[in-house]
Parts: structure tokens; sequence; C-alpha cells
């Protein structure tokens, strides 16, 4: 299996995902509360990048049948139904619903990664179930970080490390195909000890904290306390194939 | 001093920049270049990014004082005088003349850099030339590493963690401003014994050495070699200021 890692979307043209299986990456937080969400009933989430986008659609859709999540600087957006916090998405709110989800890295980096020809969204708290996902499907993998208003983020980084890192120890025939992935895996190794204060001292992590998102930052670094994957399928994340 | 560094020029916004002096960096082979051929006595760089654009500037200037170089696919491109291999640069072709300098990535970082207050071109063969000037100038500073095709490149993050670690030991009050800085810092003191040896297992040094280029990977990773510091003005790189 050969393994790509972008720090970013920017820049990724289709000869670096056409044929592979993309896993995207957005620790803080949409890929986590993609994981929650569907963990906790919804039916699908699909993801916008614009927030005009975000509320025609839900104009389209079942009122009684959709929610309308996300931010803008970590905020919950005015006339939205949940911010992007994994406190937000319990089985009250989302349970057989369809989510809207405008995040501001997020978003972009899904519908990247939904470019490919198949793709699965990734964070730390359901990273055992991507990588069986990942072991499962057999493709070559390019692995999509969000990252932070179009630069690097060290929270995705990490959790592309920590996948890096497993899919080697896999047992496989593995290759890691550039200098991010490599990089990665020194990065986890790195900081794999002490990975919730590695988040709370990240650029964002400081940033949430700092909005009295504390407790989000704390949870988003958890590992593997949901084991399912969601994955891309005609426009939207689910669990169903 | 606060320092921000980002592992390529996309995404970089005027808010990133502005009233700060950026660092620029792309080690195999632009910046390596710039400085060979300013210490070899070349009058300017001028980069461009566009080929076509190249050719028209050497028109429109004295054929007897102009040298048109650069590289498409690491490679010297039809026409032009010049490559991009610092070992071309030499006294015999730029000593007194314009380099019009039209490289895949570091021509852009360049260019990008050019936006900020003030703008220094680095490598490992100048490093503590741009240490000192950036100590002298005393702005914040954003370093912008060229990448390699959009996306991250070992050897110019190498080279930014070198310059950030130098800054944080030269005893100034020194701030560390995003997840990037930090990184690049951790990722040098990984690789700093053994410089060489990364840059030839990086993705373009390998690339690099498929096409012959050896001698110029290991050129690029020599600290030091030269005491100058290119420094953007009016469009250009020039030692004068």
């Amino acid at each position: 299996m050969n393994i790509r890692l972008f720090f970013t979307p920017a820049g990724i043209g289709e000869e670096q995902i056409n044929g592979r299986t993309a896993v995207v990456i957005d620790i803080l937080r949409a890929t986590t509360v993609a994981a929650v969400a569907l963990g906790n009933g919804a039916r699908e989430i699909i993801p916008v990048t614009n927030l005009g986008d975000a509320t025609s659609l839900r104009e389209k859709l079942d009122r009684s049948a959709v929610q309308l999540g996300g931010e803008r600087e970590g905020q919950k957006v005015d006339g939205f139904d949940l911010g992007n916090s994994p406190f937000e998405y319990g089985p009250d709110a989302v349970e057989n619903k369809t989510v809207i989800l405008a995040t501001t890295n997020g978003s972009a980096a899904i519908l990247k990664g939904g470019e490919a020809k198949y793709c699965l969204s990734c964070a730390f708290v359901n990273l055992t179930a991507t990588l069986e996902k990942i072991l499962e499907i057999k493709d070559d993998i390019s692995v999509i970080c969000a990252g932070n208003k179009g630069g690097f983020s060290l929270e995705d980084a990490l959790c592309g490390g920590m996948l890096v890192d497993k899919l080697l120890a896999s047992g496989g025939n593995m290759e890691l195909d550039n200098d991010a992935a490599f990089v990665s895996q020194g990065l986890y190794h790195k900081h794999r000890d002490n990975l919730e204060e590695a988040l709370h001292k990240s650029d964002h992590g400081k940033y949430l904290d700092s909005l009295g998102f504390s407790n989000d930052v704390s949870f988003c670094a958890q590992k593997d306390s949901l084991s399912i994957c969601p994955v891309w399928q005609s426009g939207r994340l689910t669990l169903l194939e």
C-alpha cells in the first residue's frame, strides 16, 4: 500500500487522489463531529463550504429531518441549529437526521477527499475503525489533513501520523510516498504520550480553549471512543454502504 | 520577535506578512542558486513564475547583460541560458549580469515574500548571514518555505527549523507564533546531525538524484559557505540596499 499525506488540501491535484482512497482528518473539530453525529444515529452528513449554500440546502429539505451545524471562527453561526462542538451532536439532536455541516476547514477537506475513488472520515475518536476500513479496502491512500486557514495544523498532522504509524505496524506491505507522510509519523512519535496536551498547545486548540471549548479539545484527543468509520457516498458522509 | 513559519506559500494572506520581514526558503534549489549567483557577482535576480514572461523579459533587456535560468521538472528549459544547478552560476556565467530565474516553486515563494515589508532569501549556504540580517532588522518574521508542487517539502522545513532554532538561541525575546514554526524546530533537531542525508532522502532530493543532480543536493546541504544575504528590492533580489 502506497501512503501519501498532505498537510492541507491546497495544491492536491487529481493525480494525487485518482484511483486512491482519501482519508480526511479535521480533528478540531469537523471529522470528530462527523463520527460523533453518525455514531449517535444521524442518517448522513452533508459538508458545505459556503454559509449561504448551507442555509439554502436546509430550506430544500424536510425541516423536521435536518440539522444545520457548523462554525465561523470557531463559533456557532447565527441562524444555525448547532455549532461545531461534538457535545451538541447527541442522539436527541441528530438521530435519524440529515446534518448539514458548514465548517471553515473541514468541509473543504472532505469535499476534496470526495473527489477520490473512495473517501473516509477519520479522527482520533474513530482511528482504529478507519484503519480497519483502509486495510479492508486495500487501495493506496492519500491522507488529507484539513489544516487551519490554509496552513499546517499540528492536531491533524498528529492524527495522520498515528494512522501512518499504525498502517506501518499492521504487517502489510506499506510504502511512505512523500515527505509529509514520513514527517507526520515522527511528529506522532514525539507526542504520542501526551496527545491531549499537544492538542491544547496547538494554534487551534489554544484558540478553542480561549473560546471556552476546552472540553471539546480534550474530547477530540480521545482515541477510539467510537468504532465506526464514516464513508463518502454521493455527496455525503454516511455509515451505510 | 514574533516568528511564524509556513510550509508552502499557499494560503498566506496579507495579515500573515503585512509589516513583517519575509524570509523565503527554497533549498532545492532556487534560494541556494540566488545566494550563489549573487555571491559570484550577479547584479540582481529577477524571479518569474511563467516561462513565456521570462523569455519576453530577456528580449526587453540588453542580451549581453542577462542570463535566463530556471527549470521545469528539475531540468533546464529549452532556449534558456542556464538550468537550476548552483554549479552553473559561476562568475563566468553571471558576473555583472541580471539573472532572470524561472523556477517551479521558488519563484512563486519569492514573489509572495516580496509582498511583505521586507524580504530576504535564505538557504543553508547563507543561513547565518540571513540570521544576522534578521537580527539587524528586528521585525517580526514570516518564514515562507517554497515547498514542492504546492505541498510540504522536508528540505525547506529543515532549513526553516534551523533558522527558528538559531533565532531562539540568539538571546533575544523570541516567540513562536504558529504550529509550523514549532514543528520545524523539532524536525531540525531530529535531523541536524545528518542534514545532507536527509536532503538526499527527501522527495525532491531523490528526484534530483535520479536526474543526476546528486552533487547539487549535497551542495545545497552545505551550511554557511556564503556570508551574504539577498534582499528583495523593487522586484528583484540583490545585495545592494
